[in-house]
């Protein structure tokens, strides 16, 4: 077992969360999971089952933490349609971070969430709080994604190998080496499948100083303002979509009704598209929205107008709250919001690993939506 | 790296391969396989490249190693049609066992073939002699099985986990923990699908004593024998087949021509079956035999008469050489023999992993054909 160290944070940095916290995590995490990352309702309860047994969630700001501790990312691996049904045992990441200490033979300092986007928001919450560490306010995505590569730990040249794989059912496997981290992908997402479509994987432990170089800042009270906003804006009789809009720079490029949903599980991925036909101001228009996990093109009368790794969000027309992929369902009234994704993930380096290209559209140029406070040209 | 250990044999009971053995290894390590566990020839052809560089295989008896002796199973996992194609790198084995070392932190004392039928019978021997070791006289199923939980070692009560898989790219995998054998088997059966359908995999050490117990004894020197036995045949231009039968209690069960073949890859095994048309003594019948990897069913006329775990061997009916499941064309001319097995896989615990019901046939009774000296009632 690993030694103990000297902590390496300062206590009265940590923001510790509350239920209300949660509920504005869900719908914020939700926002951010442009349809993917896993239902963060089912996250949330687990959370709260922590919280009720007396464990603690964290929070720490990357700077606020010694430039050599060790932190272990973490986050769901499956198809989310898979986590509406099964639910998770919930020991299965502090399975991990146990068996990533044993195989390195180091303890860990601090727990890194891989994805901020849906489940996966409230996943590593779980692990940190069981494990007793601060959970690092960031993430490697700032949004969800489907593969494990495309996190900006992984794009910016972290290794994710050794990585760790626990299930419900018990079963714990080491990816000691992958040659790339696609290869990595590939074969986790391969076992998860045969795992039956949902387990937790810890990626190879990286310094805070990396972390807090090549993470997207501040997820968790991103993703907690932006549920605030929502549930204040209901309280208010306002308009919760303008209050989403306004926190994140997000646009409203549609309001539309499911008129047609295709949606499959392939290889361990939810894939399809819907069509929209559009009410209000987009009347007698149509859109498109090609899914894989994610919402990842956004076209309007046939012409492509937000791709990923921008930002595509469905949103219920009245009450605001996200609509997760595996939640569509034909009739929907929906706003569409298009958010710009950070920049680390608007390098060339970048958008080879989570540009349209990456996602089987070779054809699409990747076209920034305008950042926050910018105007479209 | 693993300390220096003292040498746990004798080297004067060491039997070291020449090539001439190989060759009788090829020939009796398809006849084994009964169909299954890959082209044996090409296994060959990395054992000779080993030796050829001045590495020795040292085979050595189950008894003359000293009971407490580490001892580690491996084989190659995949599908035998893959192998025909993608030649092993080489040293898939070696970083296996280098991985097993650092993962327990012991040096293993010896290497123990997972399967003697088929390639498998050849891979151990590379990683045996590119780690210095000697590797035992006996294996995990004498003969060859489509799935890994069918090792005697697994069937009498070892856990085949941690073990570590390693492929020709440098991926290695790690299976820490399965809840079951079956589970580990389905782990990573997906995970070589993933990787491109062929790697090596080592279960976790065993002492010397267990696999003295447990294995299916002698496995190299009968496979050794049986090969020797078909050249020695062929120069002498008598029956090869005959030779085979004479050996290991076999019987030959039909002459036929191949009429029909449905072959193909499903979930990383090949699977189908064959229709004969009978000659010679056997003209006017018809036979079919059924394929997962290996042959698992003979009917004649549509009634069953051998079934797995005794052994059903196609040898072409002129040279007496074994033809693996890859190898099976239409209209071929072959001889299919039955060859009873080894009591370890005929016990009610056995059954249940290796009977027919474990294939998909639950309402074929295994019905053991005479062993060796005895007569059929």
């Amino acid at each position: 077992m690993p030694e103990t160290r000297k902590q390496k944070y300062d206590d009265a940095a940590l923001r510790r969360l509350t239920p209300e916290d949660l509920d504005a995590l869900e719908i914020g995490a939700g926002i951010l999971g442009t349809g993917g990352g896993g239902n963060p309702y089912q996250g949330k309860l687990l959370v709260l089952e922590a919280m009720k047994a007396g464990y603690e969630m964290k929070v720490l700001a990357t700077d606020a933490i010694e430039p050599d501790a060790l932190c272990m990312s973490i986050g769901g691996i499956g198809a989310p349609v898979v986590g509406v049904e099964r639910i998770r045992e919930g020991r299965e990441g502090l399975r991990c971070l146990r068996a990533m200490e044993e195989l390195i033979r180091t303890p860990i300092d601090a727990i890194v969430c891989e994805e901020i986007g849906g489940a996966n928001a409230m996943n590593p919450l779980v692990t940190a709080a069981l494990g007793g560490l601060p959970i690092l306010d960031c993430d490697g995505m700032g949004r969800a994604f489907p593969e494990m590569q495309m996190t900006t730990f992984s794009i910016y040249g972290h290794s994710s190998t050794p990585s760790v794989m626990c299930d419900l059912h018990g079963n714990a496997v080491i990816f000691s080496h992958a040659v790339s981290e696609v290869w990595h992908e590939r074969m986790a997402r391969a076992c998860v499948v045969a795992q039956g479509g949902g387990a937790m994987l810890a990626t190879a432990p990286m310094q805070a100083h990396y972390v807090h170089q090549y993470g997207i800042p501040k997820s968790f009270t991103k993703a907690i303002a932006l549920g605030e906003a929502v549930i204040r804006a209901r309280k208010a009789q306002e308009d919760p979509i303008a209050a989403v809009c306004a926190l994140e720079g997000g646009r409203r490029v549609f309001n539309g009704k499911i008129t047609d949903l295709k949606r499959h599980l392939r290889g361990g991925f939810v894939v399809g598209d819907m069509e929209l036909a559009g009410f209000d101001d987009c009347s007698g228009q149509t859109a498109n929205v090609a899914i894989q996990n994610e919402f990842l093109v956004f076209r309007r009368d046939g012409v492509i107008e937000v791709c990923v790794p921008d930002l595509i969000v469905l949103l219920d027309v009245d009450t605001g709250y996200p609509i997760t992929t595996e939640m569509l369902r034909y009739g929907q009234r929906v706003a569409v919001v298009a958010i710009p994704c950070h920049e680390l993930l608007r390098s060339a380096r970048a958008l080879d690993v989570v540009g349209p290209a990456a996602f089987g559209y070779p054809d699409i140029t990747y076209s920034p939506l305008p950042a926050r406070g910018q105007r479209a040209a």
